[in-house]
């Protein structure tokens, strides 16, 4: 085993097997009997690290953005990079039904970047922290060739004893359930980068999921509250994300492709291409979710988003998704959600 | 004042300049009713941030390593990489006196990388934290054109009523101690980077310090216990890092160039250079603190390092630094610390 692994390039890996082989050497090295060890409740794996705080449990998320990989400054404005790389964070805690708190923001800047432009890109991040009372209290700079926003988010159960979302809570007879609509975000990625002209409505609908996503605190902690106990936000893909509960789960989900609440205004002018952008696109930051038919029922009556059954979790520990027409049969699936290094 | 700084590259304004303006920003952006800014006791601008938890004070750190900025894949084997990255941030706990406790590690990797060498740099990284107890529960992967590692280092202070080190403490009468020696780890870049031939001994003593710095998370604490109240840890050079004291300390300081604890080794290979390297080198991760000369005799006696004063903290509010000799007559200083962007 060894012996394969130290021949693979991590493009060969993948993103998701490389997390996996990180979390075991983390797993192998952590002391049970230590505080550090003891107090843990989640690792490397989901949506954010939880542990036993002194009253409730802390919550800790880290993410990054990387110029040309996750953003290029053509298309997206520093207010607007400073909104986003804050929001992926925020959102994470968000997927674990928490509060956020405090952020540390390490940035990467070349040394010709305007300073006007950093200052902005961190008005864009108070701006979104404001909103949640969240805290900008560290990082760090550096000189690099290339800009990188790195963010960790800090939070903590909204009271002393509430529960955590998590993804391994998936159960068989559990309903797969979504927050708002899908697919804008998408949507405004492929109208910005193929400087496609379409409506001013859905321009700036599309521009702003692209840019400023809003994530879903509220909900996460109604969710929590309703009873909920599996979570995850779509950063990947309504296709990838699912897959990762599936596999923490150890079930399968069929997904009635009729049901997913694509964005209307993506259905008018993507056309064909609306449900590939609901399914796969990414960075909606909706939360995905499982539950019984009865609680799902209850957070969607007092959720102030559309809440939307699109299937539900049966027996089987492949972890696959099978995606059907309303009738019940089967539908082939194309690309899946965003990896990173993958090569396929 | 705006239109200045509008104008302006961030390589112009400095790393600490530009750390400067965002501490501003995020400092207005924060809300004193909310719980996040009622319980905030240091934001931006110390080793660490440090706020109220539901018991103990709760600190965290990040730190950013940048591929040709901060390391070279040539003179840095992964494991050893991996170590680095997650001492700097354990040295900025040590700064503030606490202990670590959880670390989320973010990865930007080429997809060339092997996955050989990223568990190398994880098992680096765990062969550290398992010293002090310290888990890697989380952190997020890309794929990126450079390799860039930025960990959160999270912890607390020790007990309950535990006071914590801040840069802003030093006041006029303490002296000025720094612990251990100075200038290995400047000393094996040098040696690593200009291909220099040495003694296997000292050869192996600065790549040590150079590879695998030991954060001083012992001698933080008992500075806590004795009664020092300032400190940071030397990770841009003795001159730099003493400079952010002074600074946030409104104070000024004399030092004594040959009170200066020169490693034996860097003087016997590096002559005239040593102190130099000392003075300015960076990346020890040594403790640099004040306090009166009662508290820093205690310090001495029960530390296992040595610990040397160096000079005295003087009423002078605009942060200077005069190195003397041993007479106390002025000597004029060269090069300073580290600092990102700086131009000149």
């Amino acid at each position: 085993m060894r012996a394969i692994i130290s021949a693979m390039k991590v493009s060969e890996l993948g993103e998701f097997g490389l997390i996996e082989q990180l979390a075991k050497i983390a797993y192998q090295a952590l002391s049970k009997e230590a505080a550090a060890g003891k107090q843990l409740i989640i690792g490397i794996g989901d949506d954010a690290a939880a542990w036993h705080g002194d009253a409730k449990v802390e919550l800790a998320a880290a993410d990054s953005l990387i110029q040309d990989v996750h953003f290029t400054l053509a298309m997206t404005p520093w207010n607007e990079l400073g909104w986003k790389a804050l929001a992926a964070g925020l959102s994470d805690i968000a997927a674990m039904g928490g509060v956020p708190k405090y952020a540390l923001v390490s940035l990467a800047l070349p040394g010709d970047t305007e300073v006007e432009d950093v200052t902005d890109l961190y008005r864009g991040m108070t701006q979104l922290g404001q909103q949640f009372d969240v805290a900008i209290v560290g990082g760090d700079t550096s000189s690099s060739p290339l800009v990188i926003i790195n963010t960790t988010v800090l939070g903590s159960t909204k009271g002393q004893n509430m529960h955590i979302l998590t993804r391994s809570a998936a159960k068989p007879g559990d309903k797969v359930a979504v927050t708002g609509y899908l697919g804008t975000a998408a949507a405004g990625l492929e109208m910005l980068s193929k400087k496609i002209q379409i409506d001013p409505e859905a321009t700036a609908c599309f521009k702003k999921a692209f840019l400023q996503p809003y994530p879903r605190i509220a909900e996460g902690q109604l969710l929590v509250e309703q009873g909920v106990k599996t979570a995850i936000d779509i950063s990947d893909g309504l296709i990838s994300d699912l897959s990762h509960i599936l596999k923490a789960s150890q079930v399968s989900a069929r997904i009635e492709i009729e049901r997913v609440p694509v964005h209307p205004a993506v259905k008018a002018n993507f056309g064909d291409k609306a449900v590939a952008l609901a399914l796969s696109g990414g960075e909606d930051y909706e939360l995905l979710f499982t539950a019984s038919a009865r609680v799902v029922g209850r957070v969607s009556e007092k959720a102030s988003l559309p809440v939307t059954v699109i299937g539900d979790i049966v027996a089987d520990k492949r972890g696959e998704i099978t995606l059907t027409d309303r009738e019940g049969k089967p539908i082939r699936l194309g690309k899946t959600g965003w990896e990173h290094f993958a090569t396929r």
